[in-house]
């Protein structure tokens, strides 16, 4: 059986790695899932100064300082991607494409997704079009697959979803280069809408229509709503207290997915918040 | 007529120089009314681990990185206490001992009184037991007044009340050397119980009690309802909603004084939240 962390934080922003400082100064165990580069939001910002402490610094800078807190009290990422989380009473189980983990208390902090949705996503969402392409592949075996995707770490998902389907177009949003298995197609354009009336029918590009079976949108995060079923969302955010409690018991949540405004500060506040309740509800459940 | 600002924020720590350089960033007219010191809170910590950014620096290496951020930023701390907020309906009124200022919003961030009150200290308050001595002043003319002074800078008050006053003793609960005027008598000892029926009769010490008619506590804050007339407490803590807004319009707050836990970078956080409502407050009214 694996083993059940006390803590599991999902997201390594600001929020997430807040959290898990006070999660291990309190002597909890607990996982942190996310990427060693932190956040793309940290990294892209060019100069920062309303993070109390630090002045004119660029977001680069502070990402290093925020690595040597991490390092010097020992805590190291888990770069891997939570596609679900269920409420299972006693403890929550975290899916990630090919394992469980277990943990009694969830701090989520996966940030929100900046920009808009495409055209027909979400009158397509489960009707064809979805988040997590391992999740659904057994459904896409012998079929046309689409994967638009917004980090270099999605092409193993493709890799895995080419071995299934009879074709995979894949759709690069990111600037890397692109190294996928060579059945793949890459297309090489821009997204402007998904077409179908109760099915995915095709996904217009600016240059291009791709007919498909299935529609895969990997971007860096999953709505809230998506990840955790039953998690009480309100205007696009997750509803929680001052002590950033959701409506699901044991299941905590920090950072910008729980509303503006959307700061560094604010969002590290919260995790140290969220972080010492979790603790607590830990605390009560072992008594 | 005395200048109007957009924003006012009282208190140093962590809550109010977060809001205070969000104020900045936001091009609002603003004052920070507290010390040069910051917070008592932050230069008393040994080693601080849980404030994102930093590890295993002192309170005082981290209070020195807060001033260098203001500096950088050109922002000055006023260094005045303020002993009563008036909602004036369009503005706010703050009081100091002999000037008022007025500012079209607030942001408290005056931190919690930790430790208990003396015995008899609530029942009194009101009734010869006071928080502001100047304020109370001329209810004292040729009468028995007596201070409980936890920081130096109460020294300057009890100079005051011994021009009115027929008698000043003095109680430094502070350990630095006190100079005050030779008519007050300063009583090393340490505070028990404050005695009275309707009114205070006596402050009961360790080794000692002293008859009097006026007592004055005067500590690093004063408590929130005490400060803010009207303003909505609950637990001893002042009620704010997820925009750190309190139940008086245009009245804004942050850190300790909202609630648990009591942390640095959950105070900075909020302190961000706070001054940006208080910026979309005063857009709003400028509309
Ligand atoms: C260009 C830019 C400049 C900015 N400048 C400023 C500024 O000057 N000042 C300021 O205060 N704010 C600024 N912000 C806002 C700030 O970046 C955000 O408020 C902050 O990063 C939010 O922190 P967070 O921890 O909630 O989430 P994020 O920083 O978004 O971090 C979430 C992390 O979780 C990971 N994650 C998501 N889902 C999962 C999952 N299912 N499994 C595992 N990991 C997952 C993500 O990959 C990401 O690494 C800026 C934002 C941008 C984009
Ligand atoms: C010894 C000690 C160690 C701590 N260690 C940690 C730790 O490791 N990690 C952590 O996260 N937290 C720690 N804390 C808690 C932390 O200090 C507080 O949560 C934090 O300082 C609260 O910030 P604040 O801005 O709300 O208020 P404060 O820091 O209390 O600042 C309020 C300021 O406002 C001023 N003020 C008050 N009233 C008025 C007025 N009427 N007019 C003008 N100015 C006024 C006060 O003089 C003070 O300077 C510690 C506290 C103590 C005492």
């Amino acid at each position: 059986m694996s083993e059940r962390y006390d803590i599991a934080i999902v997201g390594s922003g600001p929020a997430g790695i807040s959290a898990a400082l006070n999660a291990k100064i309190r002597n909890k165990s607990f996982i942190i899932f996310g990427n060693d580069e932190l956040s793309n939001k940290l990294v892209k910002a060019n100069e920062i100064n309303n993070y109390l402490g630090f002045h004119g610094k660029s977001g680069k800078e502070i990402q290093q300082a925020f690595i040597n807190h991490l390092r010097a009290m020992d805590i190291k990422i888990t770069e891997e991607k939570i596609n679900n989380i269920y409420a299972m009473g006693d403890y929550f189980a975290l899916m990630v494409n090919d394992k469980t983990y277990e943990a009694t208390s969830v701090i989520l902090a996966t940030g929100i997704q900046y920009g808009k949705l495409f055209p027909g996503e979400e009158k397509l969402l489960g009707k064809g079009v979805g988040y997590c392409a391992t999740c659904d592949a057994p459904l896409y075996r012998n079929k046309v697959v689409t994967i638009i995707a917004y980090s270099k770490k999605e092409e193993e998902e493709a890799n895995f979803i080419a071995t299934l389907a009879s074709k995979v177009y894949y759709v690069p949003m990111y600037k890397e280069f692109v190294n996928v298995h060579s059945s793949i197609e890459v297309v090489n354009d821009t997204p402007v809408e998904i077409i179908g009336e109760d099915k995915v029918e095709k996904l217009v590009l600016k240059n291009k229509e791709i007919t498909t079976d299935g529609l895969f949108i990997l971007r860096d995060s999953i709505s809230p709503g998506q990840l955790v079923p039953g998690l009480k969302i309100v205007d696009n955010h997750v509803e929680v207290d001052r002590l950033m409690q959701t409506n699901l018991k044991g299941c905590f949540a920090a950072g910008d997915i729980v509303g503006r405004p959307y700061q560094y500060i604010k969002s590290a506040g919260e995790g140290n918040v969220a972080a010492l309740s979790a603790v607590s509800y830990v605390d009560s459940k072992e008594k």
